[in-house]
């Protein structure tokens, strides 16, 4: 019910200010909530905002339909006030946009813990303080404006309203889209085991994701929600404060203690939980498993066209997990008949000089399709110079995904780096995206970054295997 | 001369091929070379390629002016046939493009010793076999086509054409030129040692960046010659074949083999050198010398506007070798009479939420010049967020560069990332990063780039330090 709420109040607006409550009220009529909103301030009773009609007391308001959630945006030392109200009035969710709490010391603690006993006393769970709250394309609720609301199967938990900004962004750029998302601040109620325990559950949720600085219950909970969780969709987790200067910000960021990261590695091999570095990896590696089948090994063949190129991915590949054996005799021999041995290099990494070309790379690529001790094929693709060759980039890219067999368990990879984008260019470039997107073939833009996504997903993979889980 | 070669001889042409050697005539019209070009083949006689006249042969040609270089593109066992007409013509160096030598195995080592012995015999020096040539701005010789032909202070040697090639392309989207650039090959001549020797004391150049798989020569002597360099100059090196799957690839690519990685890292330590695991490592590090001072020390301060990123942009400086120390109480104490402690943290990293915005980055910045324990200010910036409220680009970026004092040792460092571009915003971004770097403003794509790129320059600072020479 916090992901689609029947009616919401909103304390604390102000037709002066665009932040705050002010902001909520925007999104909710630039979405087209369909519910009940009611903003409440006494100063500004009778006005309306953002086309909503301002209110002076939540007490006053009307009771039907059932108002599910209440969001505060007030100075910290009103909100224990505020949520006694809202408790009263039936409300079921306090989410508390307001900072101010544990983050400055031991004052805002005791404002915490004023809080949450409020909260018990009047039936009301809280989401926060010190949050930006949900997001739920369904319901047309919104973190962020001005972006399409598209409703799609990635969870979003996040201890940090930035990084679900800069999510919503990304995947918009990136081309997946969140069943729901949640900005958890503080956490002094709901915390992040009990969204883990909500997505774990939500049948729009294919794939969980989250940002997360500290744990405030036990860590065996965590971890026995985590085993439960992985064996039925991928869980991926983005350790945010791993070392000493980041567990200060961390701190002041969310009032928590980090916990060491090595214990989040035992943790992660324990559970089957996917662990990330940095918010590149976390996207990437949420593509990763929207558009990848499990890998059944680490072998990797790599089709490039230069030398040096070829060298780089190889020990890219290499140095992040992954095997660049040789391809077996059969398959060399088959790609002779049409590529020439000079100036080619046709064991792995295989590489063609100016033997290659967009046909050739078909023909070797289902040639690889049939190769038992590879999982993954990584070739390098222009968009540029297939627009430059006055190429169909529908055709182009249908001709590459048609490479692997229905049921090959291997996932063609693609690389291409975006250093930079010249405006002649960006159309192309970003229709070869859409389509290889289309045709679940990933786009990477280093080796580096495959090869980092592509072991997780293998040991995620093994993980499922050696619980008996079919890995397919 | 080899650089700037008076008249050139290009053997192997052909009306019917774009590649090979008549790929060479079209780059030297389309550029303007001034020289005189001649291409030969006696099948072609009198027709025009290009626009330029074919000879029959080599020693038809008119001796006036002086002969410089002949390129070489026909079949490789034709070459020591054409090497030595080149030698008694008087042709001083001859840059082999053809492949086919000891990348394919012992008959092609034979083919290369016969080479040496005929360039000793006939006064001509070698450059190659298998490899792309030279690349000088000034003397309008390119590898590349299409793209502008802008002198610049970057030399680049390379044993990958490929990698020439990636670099031209990728330059021009930095934003930055070379002096002279030039692929390598097999190096059964002219060698990695002599094209340092000639940078090293070239004017033109202020950065030295190399790709390199195998050394033919002592590594003493190189080491020698690095030692003499880094006094003067920063030498980037990039070395590929790090691994036993990449030494493979070595062999088939250049048919050298690759030296442990280990002993370079030693090596980079005792000369100064500046060594760089990939192709965007090498134009990240390229791009920290051409617009970074020494940092003093590692100490940096971050500034950003929410808690979940600064806390991020934490750990990756921590992790790749920054230190994120707090910054004195004076600072705090200027910077809270303007930011409000609520939201925000005033220690390091900076983060500001609803209280940031342009005009309080810009002082705080200014306050953070003054601090004496901190030497790399990194900021985060939104050309996107300029632009959205209608703030002029130019004065953001001016009002940036003049935080930092003439006389500071600090570098302003910005992060920006390209998950993706928008059609819509590319004007703005592109706008943003050129103003940026005129202002010597470097961008990087993520903290990792950034830390590991300033952790590399304030090494290189600290060994010209330990070597007495003055570290400014």
């Amino acid at each position: 019910m916090l992901f689609n709420p029947r009616a919401i109040i909103v304390v604390g607006v102000s037709p002066e200010k665009a932040w705050g409550g002010t902001h909520f009220l925007e999104t909710l009529r630039e979405y087209g909530y369909p519910g009940a909103v009611y903003p409440v301030n006494p100063k500004y009773e009778g006005q309306e905002i953002h086309g909503y009609k301002v209110f002076g007391s939540i007490s006053s308001l009307p009771d039907d339909p059932p108002i599910d959630l209440g969001i505060i945006a007030v100075p910290s030392k009103v909100t224990p006030q505020i949520v006694e109200e809202l408790g009263q009035k039936g409300v079921i969710f306090a989410h508390i946009f307001s900072s101010g709490y544990s983050e400055l010391g031991e004052e805002g603690k005791q404002l915490e813990q004023e809080l949450l006993e409020l909260a018990k006393k009047n039936r009301i769970r809280i989401l926060g303080p010190n949050c930006m709250g949900i997001f739920n394309a369904k319901s047309r609720i919104s973190i962020a404006h001005k972006i399409p609301l598209v409703s799609g199967s990635v969870a979003f938990i996040s201890q940090s309203g930035g990084n679900v900004y800069r999510h919503i962004f990304s995947a918009f750029i990136k081309g997946y889209h969140f069943s729901s998302m949640v900005s958890l601040g503080n956490q002094i109620d709901l915390d992040v085991i009990d969204f883990l325990n909500y997505f774990r559950a939500d049948p729009d949720t294919k794939v969980i994701s989250m940002y997360v600085e500290n744990i405030k219950r036990s860590g065996n909970e965590f971890v026995q929600l985590l085993k439960e969780t992985t064996k039925i969709k991928p869980v991926i987790i983005w350790k945010g404060g791993k070392l000493e200067a980041g567990h200060s910000a961390v701190m002041s960021h969310t009032g928590g203690l980090a916990g060491d990261i090595t214990l989040w590695k035992a943790m992660a091999r324990q559970t089957g939980a996917i662990l990330v570095n940095n918010f590149k990896e976390l996207i990437e590696m949420i593509q990763t498993c929207l558009l990848c089948k499990l890998p059944k090994n680490l072998g990797t063949a790599i089709i490039t066209g230069g030398g040096g190129p070829a060298v780089e991915l190889t020990d890219e590949c290499e140095a992040f997990g992954l095997n660049v054996p040789r391809i077996t005799e059969k398959a060399q021999k088959e790609i002779s008949e049409f590529i020439p041995a000079v100036n080619s290099n046709l064991s792995n990494p295989l590489e063609f000089g100016a033997n290659g070309g967009h046909k050739n790379m078909v023909k070797v690529i289902k040639i690889l399709d049939k190769e038992p001790h590879i999982s993954s094929i990584i070739m390098t693709n222009s968009p540029e110079w297939y627009s430059r060759e006055n190429m169909n980039m529908e055709e182009v890219v249908k001709s590459l995904a048609n490479t692997i067999s229905p049921d090959s368990h291997k996932n063609l990879i693609s690389l291409h780096n975006l250093f930079g984008v010249r405006k002649e260019t960006i159309d192309v470039i970003n229709e070869f995206y859409f389509k290889m997107r289309e045709n679940r073939i990933i786009i990477y833009d280093s080796a580096e970054a495959a090869a980092k996504c592509i072991h997780r997903l293998w040991s995620y993979g093994n993980y499922l295997k050696n619980l008996g889980i079919k890995n397919d």
